[in-house]
């Protein structure tokens, strides 16, 4: 196995560690919703955030167990989102990651309400001590979390995605619709870690446009996936933009086109953190992974 | 009109005010989701959660420009727990304070959106920089109402009640029920006073009991409301609990006694707050307006 490749999964399991830790289980009738939370962010996942998080707090000597901290929040409140897709007011989703989604497992009320706890519980922990002794650093993780998450972010960005089922969309709607819906998620995982790190505004700036390729070549990636990958491969139901009209990029690009423009900005990625040296290399990695993964 | 409920009226307000400020209306498709968020904060209410926030940082002798913004945060949480409540996966009510419930004026997914996108604004107005110019009070501020609204919190409380429609619930459940679902979110207003200046550990011992007495007075109001009110009076859906069999302050206790209770919790609650002298006047005379108020 790679280097990177054991990276992956050894964040995977540390984030999983403290996933486990704080979604505690509680006595009584409420702990059905603690065992919806765990249910729906303790089921694998890439954890492609979280290690975004982990490996720019790394580049800045940040403590592990305070980045796998901002790491699980990061991932709450992924998780949060994908309940509340799934939802049959939303995309109606029986399957993901290859598991019944939580509100068939559950029910529709748990899943509402396990989405709003585990988006609450990702503010705890980024507020409490725990996370940076100084708490002007907590609160700027919160702002920057919040802001990414909200309306300006991958909510609106949502709402956008529902609204685009009723009208044809061109390249640079769809692009403006995935950077709020997914790219801001990406972007302020890396801001996560030079915030805690306290990083030069250089800094921030090159891991800035580092996650803003990212972001877009993971979601041409995401598309193609949809058109080419099979739901066994994949976790859950794949070819549902196409069958809905949806405009992607792969439908707007062709799939070759897209794939051509995925692994360009794949590459624009990793160079702009070639200042950073062998330092950088796990994040460079990752920016190759997400162009050629399988689900 | 007396001072009290002149008082009530400005903060009132004055909340909606920075409420307008803070849901800014956005151009193309997602302002959909604006307009939710504001339909469900901007069509009036009471304002009790906002009005505690300010009065109790009035105490300490907080700016108004900070408090409101701490008053605005807390009226999002309330008001996004409202539309996720108002849900047909959840409670399924068509009215709230006379109008249609978010759902049945926008749509199920909109709603949604609009609840998680107004929850997570509310800790970016608490973690911005105008809220307060030291990053650790605002991230106690986060902290704080986070812990308020989540799973051992406001949700959690949800989840409980959610499940107490297949059971009988004695007293000292409904106690812990409410105490979680309505009683979080009330002290939590009263704590952000405290936190905002910095009020002393006996100050905050103080408010917290007064906080805590009218969050069980308001609840047993609210039960005394659901059986005795009309809906055109209290501009919901009333006599719900009792034609679905839950048990509530009023089935158990009998509403005699249940008004009794709350008479002297409301009384009880004025009493922790002497030690204040006129600065506290408002506070009590909301414990005795929460008691009698016909909606």
């Amino acid at each position: 196995m790679t280097d990177f490749k054991q990276a992956m999964i050894d964040t995977a399991d540390a984030v999983s560690e403290v996933l486990d830790d704080l979604l505690e289980r509680m006595e009584g009738p409420e702990n059905r919703l603690i065992e919806a939370m765990r249910y729906s962010s303790l089921g694998g996942g890439k954890r492609v955030r979280p290690f975004l998080v982990v490996a720019s707090a790394d580049l800045f000597g940040v403590a592990r167990s305070r980045s796998l901290r901002a790491a699980a929040a990061i991932e709450m409140i992924h998780c949060y989102s994908l309940i509340h897709d799934d939802l049959p007011a939303m995309d109606d989703d029986d399957l993901r990651r290859g598991l019944p989604t939580t509100h068939i497992q559950f029910d529709e009320a748990t899943a509402i309400l396990a989405g709003d706890a585990l988006l609450t519980k990702a503010f705890e922990v980024l507020a409490s001590p725990e996370t940076h002794s100084d708490g002007a650093v907590r609160a700027d993780l919160c702002l920057a979390y919040a802001k990414a998450a909200g309306d300006r972010g991958m909510v609106g960005g949502q709402m956008l995605d529902l609204a685009a089922k009723d009208e044809d969309l061109d390249v640079p709607a769809v692009t403006r619709l995935q950077r709020m819906k997914t790219g801001e998620l990406i972007s302020v995982s890396c801001e996560a870690g030079c915030i805690l790190g306290r990083a030069s505004s250089e800094a921030r700036t090159l891991l800035n446009g580092y996650a803003h390729d990212i972001g877009l070549a993971f979601q041409i990636a995401d598309d193609l996936l949809d058109v080419e990958g099979s739901a066994e491969e994949v976790g859950k139901a794949t070819g549902k933009d196409n069958a809905a009209g949806k405009a992607t990029f792969v439908s707007l690009l062709g799939a070759d086109r897209a794939r051509e423009q995925a692994n360009l900005l794949s590459a624009q990625a990793a160079a702009h953190l070639e200042v950073f040296g062998d330092k950088a290399a796990l994040l460079q990695e990752l920016a190759r992974f997400i162009v050629i993964r399988k689900s």
